[in-house]
């Protein structure tokens, strides 16, 4: 396969973001052709059912039913995986680079499963797996981290990487309307999958987050590591608060550096890095370019000692976003293949090996809650004592007008205090006779 | 230089810039490393002189007075030019490509006046330059340009892309100051040079943009073929007048892909693409991205064909943003020695054989009018049958309240129109006895 000025790829997967990928590549491959020196041609496709419904068509003769038949056809120089999944997937990325072929992936789930084993195959068959496409859609965030920021330490890292809730918070704070119906309507209009658990409870968001932080910071972090919080819990109350205290509430998939704990308990990374890294819902100052970023777009703020703050900004999903990033490592895979450079930049490099998950209760953050309280005298002293106690100060305190009847809102913004001892104020404000629904609690950033 | 696990750095320039590099290298050069596979060092570094001030230090050890040391020391296997101008930075560029060695560079100007015969120099020698540092200072968007979106169309590029005129009209707007007293300021504060020219009348902005265009669009565009209009005339009425509209005045660097003209007048492109190629102040929609991107900060919207719409922000100068695009080059440049992979993307590729930069007065836009004209009847008329008889038609007509005496400010927003009628119409404009000041135009993008 070495200096083949005309490369093959095979792809398995031909429904919507397969057909997106073959329609593009048909498109601009004279483009590419001429921007790279080499030709790259879609040669055979695996296919669910040849007449399964996709947005473009692809030509049957081309079509298997087999995915074996793509992966061990000698005239398939690189293999594109597009069915999702963890299992099935997998063997068939597992067989792809056991042949040394170059595997190029979309599948962030499979990433996050089974990330360190799939690149231990592809070192070890001298070959490379590109997943550009597996975090942020059409973002190019998987190079921009691994290459174009190669100089820098990544302090900060904050993505609203998934579309699905980045809509609903977007529509519920447009229309003021509640997580309930706006979901609905995202359901109908095709913008939520009927079960939406996998975008809206925060996993997605934590497979692209764990991909990222690890790339990032060199040590694979597990997803079991992972401090995860979807946005189900945000009420249109919550939004109407944030917007009235000058901020917009995103879902955030945060990947921060701290300093490693001096003697402090739990201090996993004695000599390494320590790295938060979360996805929950984050009350974002409307100043910042993160809280603008509106609809079913995703953007990703990096911080880099060097280089300092940076954003980028496009759309997370669809066919054609998806395909321009399988593009981009197309041009890769094929570039390495006629360079014989398959290890140029390896998959992932696992750098730091001191490397740590912060555990989220040693997390530091600053806090908005909000209380269902009684409307008596004596109440506020009652929770200000608690979290006194917990050595946890108030920052501003806020009893929202126009709140009429027995239980109010009580809105209370916190200095940055541990989650451990956030926590357990928030246990203790819940037992209050006074306090009437289960304490609502949302961080806040000031990317400071 | 084959498999170097070692790549030795010459670097031309010790001020500002080339400490900045210095010090980042030193900095993260053991985590570059363990991300490489390959270690990089910077052996040699040519200055102005041994005691310049610069905000970081250089051992003197490795210093020396004369470029040529570090250009022909066998032990150089890759240069940084930062000297910057086009005189003296071309022939130490070329000479080192002549010896085979490749070259950095964040050097925009030379790029815009010496590209093509710099790039020919780097392929005749089967080596490379790299430019990441010469747009937009830390945003890696050459790489993403060239790389990362290497499967799309580049229907757009919108670019804020010089600093100084940001933060400039960034105050203007915040503080409702004038130009000229901003200016001022901004000079005292060291964020425009004594002699602004470079950036406020828009050329640094065209030698990115004309840059960004080039890569984009597989052609070289020549300076001489971008229109350029800077930010001076700009005054804090049209500010305040644009903010009350809806919009803010952002200076932009502006890559439109245009259709050829069927049979039109200077059609040069018959076969190929034409390209609007220019720099302006633009009234950009507030609800747009780009209309959030303030003080020095830089953004370059890119729309693909497949991606869609895309932005990266960042720094777009300074020592250190800029080291972190050095770095990123370095790392390219290292890797490629590493693995005999010179060609792998070259600097430019003319892929484009009929591509042509539009004429300006062929460019279609919506346009912004501000008139002094004397307040009584029958002006409007007489503007209003210019602008007809020009085929230009009027969106909408203000008055605004609160401007007493015998001249009054009157804006009027128009439909998209070609330039040519425009220009031609405004003169007309000018020249009625009622107009008292040279009509005031600012173009208006809605991103459509």
């Amino acid at each position: 396969m070495k200096k083949a000025n005309r490369v093959n790829i095979g792809m398995i997967g031909g429904g919507t973001v397969g057909s997106g990928v073959f329609h593009a590549l048909q498109k601009n491959s004279a483009l590419m052709a001429s921007r790279l020196g080499v030709t790259v041609n879609i040669v055979k496709v695996a296919v669910k059912a040849f007449d399964e419904p996709r947005p473009y068509p692809i030509p049957p003769s081309v079509m298997t039913l087999n995915w074996q038949e793509v992966v061990n056809d000698p005239a398939v120089h690189i293999v594109i995986e597009l069915v999702g999944g963890t299992t099935i997937a997998k063997t068939m990325v597992l067989a792809a680079l056991k042949l040394g072929k170059p595997v190029i992936t979309a599948n962030k789930a499979l990433l996050a499963a089974h990330g360190p084993e799939l690149f231990a195959a592809a070192s070890q068959h001298n070959t490379n797996l590109y997943y550009e496409a597996s975090v942020a859609g059409g973002i190019p965030i998987i190079k921009v981290v691994r290459e174009s920021l190669v100089g820098n330490q990544f302090e900060r890292i904050y993505g609203i990487v998934n579309g699905t809730c980045n809509y609903i918070l977007t529509r519920m704070k447009r229309e003021g309307a509640d997580f309930a119906d706006v979901l609905k309507d995202a359901q109908r209009l095709g913008y939520a999958e009927a079960e939406p658990s996998l975008d809206v409870d925060g996993h997605d968001a934590a497979h692209k987050i764990g991909i990222l932080a690890s790339l990032a910071h060199g040590f694979w972090v597990n997803q079991k590591d992972i401090h995860v919080e979807g946005i189900r819990a945000i009420t249109k109350l919550d939004i109407q608060f944030a917007t009235q205290l000058g901020y917009t509430i995103k879902l955030l998939g945060i990947v921060k550096k701290v300093a490693a704990p001096a003697g402090g308990r739990k201090a996993q990374a004695p000599n390494g890095a320590q790295v938060q890294v979360s996805v929950y819902p984050t009350l974002v100052p409307d100043g910042h370019v993160l809280a603008s970023v509106n609809d079913v777009f995703n953007a990703i703020f990096v911080r880099g000692d060097v280089v300092g703050d940076t954003l980028y900004y496009g759309r997370g999903a669809g066919k054609d976003a998806t395909a321009s990033a399988v593009l981009s490592d197309v041009a890769d895979a094929a570039l390495d293949l006629h360079h014989s450079s398959e290890n140029r930049v390896p998959s992932f490099v696992p750098h730091e090996r001191h490397g740590a998950v912060q555990p989220i209760e040693d997390s530091v953050a600053k806090y908005y809650v909000r209380l269902s309280v009684v409307d008596k005298p004596g109440v506020i002293a009652q929770v200000s004592a608690i979290l006194g106690r917990a050595k946890i100060s108030i920052a501003s305190l806020i009893q929202p007008e126009g709140h009429e009847g027995d239980v109010v809102p009580l809105i209370l913004m916190m200095h940055a205090a541990p989650y451990s001892a956030m926590s357990r104020a928030l246990r203790a404000i819940g037992q209050l006779p006074a306090v009437k629904a289960p304490p609502m609690m949302i961080r806040v950033e000031d990317f400071a």
